[in-house]
C-alpha cells in the first residue's frame, strides 16, 4: 500500500498555509475543517501564530507530532527545499501543487530533476507537480484546492474518480454533484512527476470503499501498471470508464505542449482497454452515463432488453436504440403474451409491452407487467418509460413504490426515463433504479453494463493457451521474405514450398521439380513493394515462359530499384483460390507489440477493416478478432465460394503474437501479406520483419 | 393556409366540455384560460349551464358566434355525428382527441372512414384522431390535453416541435421546458388521419415566428408535402432537426402494431434527409442540442473552429470532438501567436488556445483573447472552456459582460462549457452563448450549424442540370442482358461492342469480327447470376477456345438452369483494367425512386459501401455521392494504378437516375452490374431491369 499515506494520512502539514480560505495554501484547511477530518491539521507559516483557528508552525521540523502527509502550496523553485525539509521529518507522502516543472521545459525539468532526487532520498512518495490533489470522502482528507468542493462535498457513494488535468477534474467532479453521484474519492494527478493515473486506479480498485472508477486520460506513464490495475479490475467485476483525449492531431499536439506525456498511439490503447473490457468513453457524458449505471444497478446477467412504456412512440425508440447498442430484444413467450392482453385488452404484449395509458386508469397493471416480463420474459435489463408520471401529483408515489418493490424482488438492472426534480429523481436512485431524460441514453448504460459482464467472465487467458513456438531471437536488421519465411516455419506458421536461386536457368530447373503453373518473385533486403518494382511474374505455364519472365524481372528490377541488393528469384508453385488477409505486429513505444489482422490488400489500406490486440493473443482471441472484422462474410465464403479455414488463420495470428512479444526489444514489426486463407489451411505467401532502429 | 383555423382560430368550441380541468374535456378549458386567449370559448356539453366559469351550450347549434375550431373530447363511436354538427355549424378545423381508430383495427378503419366521410362533405381539416393536440404560444391557442402544460407554458420563443406520438411528443414538450427552450408552437399528429407531421411541417416553415423545427415522426405519410416542405426550409434557411424512429426490426414492428403508418426504407428516408440538408437526430437529446444551438445562434458562416480554453485537458478534448464532427481546427497566424504570448507568457497561443488560470489575475485577457481569436484567426465558430467560473461569485459577472460584448462585436455561433444555476445560464443564453455541461455535446451543436450553413448555401438544382434522355418507355417485363444494354445505350450510357449470337459457330465469327481475346456470356432473362450457372467465359483467345467454350456453356447452363429459356450468346471484346462498380436504382414504396452507386462485387454485398440518394442526381450530386464513399480512394488510383474516369461515372449514374424516375410507375429496379470505371469512359459490361409485380 504505497499509496496509503497520501489517501489515509493521520497527520497532515500544509506548507504555504494561508488564512485567506480562497488562496491555493488556504483552501485545503478550510476543506479540511468542514470535512470533519479526524487527524491532526499543522498549518506551516513562518508569519502566523493561528491560521483558520489552527496553531501555526514556522516550519517543518517544529511540528511537535509525526506527519504523514504535506501539502506544498509554494512556488516551484522553493519546492526542492521543502521536499527535503519533509525527508527529514519523516513524511511519507507529497502532495504538490506547484506549477512551474516540466510543463514549461528545460528550466522546469532542471527543477523537477532535483525534487526527484530529494525526495528519492528521503523515499517520499509525490503527488503531482501542478495538480490539484485529492479528496477522500471515506476520512475526510481533503488535500487538495480544487474549487470543486466550494458549496458542498458530493454525495458519498463508491464511485472513484482519477484525472490528469485538474481544471478538467474539477469539471468533473462539480457535474459529479449535480447528477448526484456518489463519490468516494477524487483525484487529479497533473504532470505526473512520480504518481500516475495508472497507480492511482490500482489503489482504488484495491480499495473497499470503490466500485466504479472513471479516469481521464492524456497519456500512458505506466502501461504495466495500467495493465495490471485493468486485470485487476475485472477479476474484482470493478467496472472501469476511462476517457482518454489526444486522439485528433490537433488534441495530440495540445497534449505535448500541455503536459510531457506521450500519447502513444490510439489503436493499441483501445487494443488495451478491449482486452480487459473496461469501457472507452467517447464523451464526457458517456462516461458520467456509465458510472451512474453501474454505482447504482445491480450486476447485469445477459444482454437481453424488456422494455416497459406507456407511449407506444417512445417504444419504438428504445428498441431502436437496442438494436444500435447490440442488445438483445426477445419477444414475451406467447402465453405470456395471451395473458397481458387478457388483462389489459388495449396492452401490446410482445416486447417493447406497451400497457397504454390504461395503466393510469389501473394501477396495478404496472406492477403486473413488470412481473410478467421478469418472471415470463426472463429480460436481464429492463428499461420503462414513464416520462413525467414519475413526479406527478397524483400517481408518483405509487409509481416509485411499484417500481422499488418489483425491482427489489428480481435483482437486476432498471432504468427509468422520466422527468422530475431532483427530489423525486433521489427517491428512485435510492431504491436502485436509475433516471434518464433521453431514452437513448439509458438503453447505452444499460448495454454498458452487459457488456461489462460480459468481460467480467472472461478468465485470464495470460499465457495459458498459447503455442510453444520455441526460443526464436531474430536478428536485429532488416529481413527480407526468404529469411522471413524461415521464420515463419519455425514460428509454426506454413508457407508454400519454393526454392530460391540465381540465374535463370535455375529458375527453370526449379519450376521442374515444384510442378507448373509457378510464381515468380525477386528476393532483396531492399524492395519493401515487389510488384511495382517489377519483381513479381504469375501463372508461369512452362520451362519458356519461365526464362522470359525471369529475364525480364532481373532487367525491370535493376533499372527501378538499381541500389537494391538482389538476393535471388524465388519459385513457387501458385497457390489455390482463398481470401488474402494481412497480419501483422507492430511494437508500439507506449504499449508494446500490438497485433493486426484484416481483409488484405488495398482493402485494409483504404477501408481499413483491420483488428488491433494487444500481443499476445491466444487462438481464440484472434478468432473473435477474425469474426469481427466488417467484411467477416467473405471469410466464411460468398457467392457459393467455400469457407475458409478460419481456425488456421487465427493459429498463425496467434503464433505471431508470440513470436512478436518474445522479440519486443529489437523487432519494430512483422508482417505476412498476404496470409492465403484456403479452405484448408493458410500460408503466409510473403513475409517481412523489420528490426528497431538503434539510435 | 390551409391549416389557419387550426393554427389561428377565432373561436374555440370544446365538445365533452368538463369542468373538471383534469380531466381530457377539462384541460383544453384551463390550458386557454391559462394561457389568456383572446378569442371565444365556447364549452359544449348538455348536463352543464356553466364549466370552469365560462357559459356552457348544451350543442353546437346552440353557440352565438361562428365556431373556427372544434375540440372533440368524446368517445370514438360519436365522433362521426359531432363531425356533421360542427359542419353544419361552419366549423372549418377539429382537434380530435379521441382514440379507438385505426390503431384498433378493422372496426377501428370503419369510424375512421365514416369521420373522413364527414369531413369531406363539410370541408374540415381534421388533427388527429388519437392526439394530443397542439399549442400555439404566439396566441394562447390550446386546444390540447397534454401533461405537459401543466406547471406553466415553456418560454416563448421560435422553435417549433411536431410529433407523431403524444405521450412522447409530452416527453419532448417537458424537456423543453427544463432546457429553457423558447417554444412557438408544440403539435402532436396522432393517426395522422388527416393532417400529417408533413403539412404541419410546411405550416411551420411557412410561419414568420418559428425559424428552428424538430420533429419526432414514426412513418412518412405524404412524402410529396415533406419533400416540398423540406426544400422550402432549405431555401428559407430554417434548421430542421428529424428523429425518425422505427429503424430497427423490433422497432418497425411496434410502429405497425402501434399506428397506421408505413415505415418505408430507412435508406431511402436518410437520402432525403441527407438530400435537403435538414438533420437526422439519432437521439432525443441531439436533437434538442441543435434546436437549442439553431435557435440562440446566428447562421455559421463556414466550420473553422477556435477554442479558448482555461483548461490544457478541456482544450484537447475538444479538439478531439472537433475531428470527430468534421471540423476544421486551423491555427492561429504566427503573428498572433507571437502577441498572445508576449501579452501571457504562459498561454498556449496556437489554438486550442489556452490561457490558463492567469486569465482569472488579469481579466482583460479573456476579452482580447476571443478578439484576437475573432479578428485574426477568423474563426467560424467558437467555443470556450470557463466550468464553473461562468456562475462564481468573484468571476461571473465579469466573464458574462466580456463574453457577451465580444461575441455580440462578432456575430458568431458561440458554446460555452460551463455549470452554473439555470438563473446564470439564462443570463448567456439572453446573450446568444450557448451553455453545455459536456464539451463534446457543444462541438457537435456547433458542427450541425456549421452543416445547416453548407445545405443552406445549395441551390435547388431540380432537373435543371440533368440531361435530356428523350422519352424512354421501359416495357412493363423482366428485361435481360441484351435489351437492358439497348436501352442502356438509348439512355447514354456506354456498353462494349458485342454481338448476340445462337450458335456455337456463330459465336467464333463473331469473336473474328469482334477481335481476341474476347468473352462470352450466356443471355437468359430467367437467370440473374450468370457464373453461377456456368454461363461466363473470360479471356477466350482464339477460335478454338471460342468454340470450346461455347459448347461448354451451353451444356453446362443447360444442366443447371434447365427451366431457363436461353436467347443466345453475347460474345465482347475483353475490356481494360479498371474499377468495377454497381449502379441501381430501386422503386421505394414510400419515397419513390432512389439511386445507388457503390464499389462492385462481394464488397458492396458484405462491407455496404455505398451510397443512396433519392433520383433524379444531377451528376455534380453524383459525384459527391462517389466521393463519399468510403473507398473513394480506390476511385483515384493506388499503387500507381490510374485514377479513374469518375465523371464518366457520374454521368452514367445521373442517367440512369432520370431513366429511373420516367419509369417510376411500373419499373422496380434497374442494375448495373458492373459499371467498369476505366482510366477514359466506363461502361456497362452488364444490365438488369425489373418490372414492378402487377397485382
Amino acid at each position: 500500500m504505497a499509496l496509503k499515506a497520501l489517501f489515509e494520512p493521520r497527520s497532515v502539514a500544509i506548507i504555504g498555509a494561508s488564512s485567506n480560505p480562497a488562496r491555493i495554501g488556504g483552501r485545503p484547511i478550510a476543506y479540511y475543517l468542514a470535512a470533519g477530518f479526524k487527524g491532526a491539521i499543522y498549518p506551516v507559516n513562518p508569519n502566523r501564530e493561528e491560521i483558520q483557528g489552527l496553531k501555526a508552525y514556522p516550519d517543518m521540523a517544529s511540528i511537535p507530532g509525526s506527519v504523514d502527509l504535506a501539502i506544498l502550496a509554494i512556488s516551484a523553485n522553493g519546492v526542492a527545499d521543502a521536499v527535503k525539509e519533509c525527508g527529514k521529518k519523516g513524511v511519507k507522502s507529497i502532495v504538490l501543487f506547484s506549477a512551474g516543472f516540466s510543463e514549461l521545459g528545460d528550466e522546469g525539468d532542471q527543477l523537477q530533476a532535483d525534487v526527484d532526487q530529494a525526495a528519492k532520498q528521503y523515499g517520499i512518495r509525490i503527488l503531482g507537480p501542478n495538480c490539484l490533489g485529492l479528496y477522500n470522502a471515506d476520512n475526510g482528507n481533503c488535500p487538495t484546492f480544487t474549487s470543486g468542493l466550494e458549496g458542498g462535498f458530493p454525495n458519498k457513494g463508491r464511485v472513484g474518480l482519477i484525472t490528469q488535468s485538474g481544471a478538467y477534474g474539477t469539471h468533473l467532479l462539480t457535474m459529479a454533484k449535480s447528477r448526484r453521484l456518489g463519490v468516494s474519492k477524487w483525484i487529479s494527478t497533473g504532470n505526473e512527476g512520480d504518481i500516475t493515473v495508472a497507480e492511482c486506479l490500482e489503489y482504488l480498485i484495491d480499495s473497499d470503499t470503490v466500485d466504479v472508477i472513471g479516469c481521464y486520460m492524456e497519456g500512458v506513464k505506466k502501461p504495466e501498471t495500467l495493465i495490471r490495475a485493468l486485470k485487476k479490475a475485472r477479476a474484482a467485476g470493478k467496472a472501469i470508464s476511462i476517457m482518454k483525449v489526444g486522439v485528433s492531431d490537433v488534441g495530440s499536439e495540445a497534449v505535448q505542449s500541455h503536459t510531457a506525456s506521450l500519447t502513444g498511439s490510439d489503436a493499441s490503447f483501445q487494443a488495451l482497454i478491449d482486452q480487459y473490457g473496461a469501457q472507452r468513453a467517447q464523451t464526457t457524458e458517456q462516461m458520467f452515463d456509465v458510472l451512474y449505471a453501474a454505482s447504482l444497478s445491480p450486476r447485469a446477467q445477459g444482454n437481453k432488453l424488456g422494455i416497459l412504456t406507456v407511449s407506444g412512440g417512445a417504444g419504438v425508440l428504445m428498441a431502436d436504440a437496442a438494436e444500435t447498442q447490440n442488445l438483445a430484444v426477445p419477444a414475451m413467450p406467447k402465453q405470456a403474451q395471451v395473458k397481458l392482453v387478457q388483462r389489459n385488452p388495449l396492452c401490446a404484449p410482445r416486447n417493447p409491452v406497451d400497457i397504454t395509458a390504461n395503466a393510469l386508469n389501473d394501477f396495478a397493471l404496472v406492477g403486473e407487467s413488470l412481473a410478467a416480463m421478469c418472471n415470463e420474459g426472463g429480460y436481464d435489463l429492463l428499461v420503462a418509460f414513464f416520462t413525467s408520471l414519475i413526479a406527478s401529483p397524483v400517481h408518483g408515489e405509487k409509481l416509485l413504490a411499484t417500481l422499488s418493490e418489483g425491482i427489489k424482488a428480481q435483482g437486476k438492472p432498471f432504468a427509468l426515463i422520466g422527468q422530475g426534480p431532483d427530489e423525486v429523481l433521489k427517491k428512485y436512485e435510492a431504491a436502485g433504479i436509475m433516471v434518464f431524460e433521453d431514452p437513448s441514453r439509458a438503453v447505452a448504460a444499460l448495454a454498458a453494463l452487459a457488456r461489462f459482464n460480459t468481460a467480467f467472465q472472461q478468465v485470464d487467458t495470460d499465457l495459458v493457451d498459447l503455442p510453444n513456438i520455441g526460443t526464436i531471437n531474430l536478428p536485429s536488421e532488416k529481413i527480407g521474405e526468404a529469411d522471413a519465411k524461415q521464420y515463419m516455419i519455425r514460428t509454426g506458421i506454413s508457407v508454400p514450398a519454393e526454392e530460391l536461386v540465381k540465374q535463370p536457368a535455375d529458375a527453370v530447373k526449379a519450376a521442374n521439380r515444384l510442378g507448373y503453373p509457378v510464381v515468380m518473385k525477386i528476393v532483396s533486403p531492399d524492395i519493401a513493394h515487389k510488384s511495382e518494382a517489377g519483381g513479381v511474374a504469375l501463372n508461369l505455364a512452362n520451362e519458356n515462359e519461365v526464362q522470359a519472365a525471369a529475364d525480364l524481372m532481373l532487367h525491370t528490377v535493376a533499372q527501378r530499384e538499381p541500389t537494391a541488393r538482389i538476393e535471388g528469384l524465388l519459385i513457387s508453385p501458385m497457390i489455390g483460390n482463398g481470401v488474402d488477409l494481412i497480419v501483422g505486429s507492430q511494437c508500439d513505444p507506449i504499449m508494446g507489440p500490438i497485433i493486426m489482422v484484416g481483409l488484405g490488400g488495398i482493402y485494409t489500406e483504404i477501408l481499413k477493416d483491420v483488428k488491433v490486440a494487444l500481443a499476445p493473443v491466444t487462438a481464440k482471441q484472434a478468432l473473435a478478432m477474425l469474426q469481427s472484422l466488417r467484411g467477416a462474410a467473405l471469410l466464411a465464403g460468398v457467392r457459393g465460394q467455400a469457407a475458409v479455414d478460419v481456425n488456421a488463420v487465427a493459429d498463425a495470428v496467434c503464433r505471431l503474437s508470440v513470436l512478436a512479444v518474445q522479440n519486443a526489444d529489437t523487432i519494430e514489426s512483422i508482417e505476412i501479406n498476404p496470409l492465403r486463407a484456403m479452405e484448408k489451411g493458410a500460408l503466409a505467401l510473403d513475409a517481412l520483419i523489420i528490426a528497431k532502429q538503434t539510435a
